[in-house]
């Protein structure tokens, strides 16, 4: 099982959490916070923008960048059977993802709330899990078949999974801007138990991809 | 000027705070913390200990690795003509710091002590500097000549200048170590105000060595 997310160099994966990020241009001028929001959250995840790989997942028209950046995306999508998130990551995709929504495979969703599977079209279901990491990992295992399982987020999400010793390995694309606020990654992470190797470490002009296997301590 | 650290992969530059952390071995079975704290900074400059020029530079003996890490450590201390440091870096290393200081420089330290300058053998010599950050730089810049200054630390004063905008660029040493907890080198940083490009990222085994150069948004 991995991870792998844009983190800036101050170490956040997401820009300070505000409700209803998903605005409105009359929300975004009454608002300045929202602009700041996504301008930040532009920068991070600046290096997948250009890449061919994310330009086809989402539809939106041929050509773009092929290389590291490139295959760094596409790996991570090919090696993905199912995926697992968060309440809030999916909250907030619910409203933002497009019909097709980009995962083309079982999502397993954390949550309290007990819902039907929402199936989309692409091969997206979500399902819904109401009983805790350990069945989500387990059903996500299932579906996945030979690939593997991708935490997608958000970071609390990855954090349960880390200190539960369940992470096998994690990548994360470096991206060179600094937040000063916002979504800590490894906010609450158990340094104690957790021990890191260092396996692969691919500089872009775009942002440094880092990967690492997982120890206990 | 530029400055250079080692920094965990979740963004601290030094464990948690402690006072009288160079202790005796009475001391550290004392409080448990004390071998906690070592031992963490050991792990965060893992990667310059087995280097030739740390050990030339500290009179560690003969022999050691010679690669990138040994190169990123020569360059930063050969381009350093003078360097700046806070109050409390400079505390804890008169403290711990061999006679034969290791900046081989004129280093100047911003405090509100008013104290005669320090003269070292090998060529340290403190000067203790009381009207803030701009002299400390005016100064250090004369006696620098034509190489760079340093902001030797700790991260408050790194940020500091880099918030005035009077960092050029800077290098981090990224180590594959999570803390969970401690000092955070971009803490307070004013991020709507600084821009980063990423010139240079080069892996080793050890780390990776991640530099900037700084603009102004």
């Amino acid at each position: 099982m991995f991870f792998t997310v844009s983190m800036s160099l101050d170490g956040y994966s997401a820009p300070v959490s505000m409700d209803g990020i998903i605005a409105t241009g009359e929300q975004r001028q009454q608002d300045p916070r929202l602009d700041r929001w996504v301008a930040q959250w532009m920068e991070l995840h600046a290096w997948i923008f250009p890449q061919r790989f994310f330009r086809e997942n989402l539809n939106l028209g041929e050509g773009g960048e092929e290389g590291v950046d490139n295959d760094v995306a596409r790996h991570a999508f090919e090696r993905t059977g199912a995926s697992i998130m968060g309440k809030r990551m999916f909250d907030l995709g619910e409203k933002s993802w497009p019909e097709n929504a980009p995962f083309h495979t079982p999502v397993f969703v954390l949550t309290h709330e007990r819902r039907e599977p929402w199936e989309r079209p692409g091969g997206t279901t979500f399902h819904f899990v109401n009983d805790g990491i350990d069945s989500a990992l387990k059903q996500a295992r299932e579906a996945a078949g030979d690939r593997d399982v991708r935490i997608a987020g958000g970071s609390e999400t990855i954090l349960q999974y880390l200190n539960a010793g369940l992470i096998d390995e994690f990548s994360i694309a470096l991206s060179p801007v600094l937040f000063g606020a916002g979504t800590r990654l490894f906010d609450g992470v158990d340094a104690s138990r957790v021990a890191l190797e260092q396996v692969r470490s691919q500089p872009t002009p775009r942002a440094t991809h880092l990967s690492y296997v997982v120890h206990a301590r």
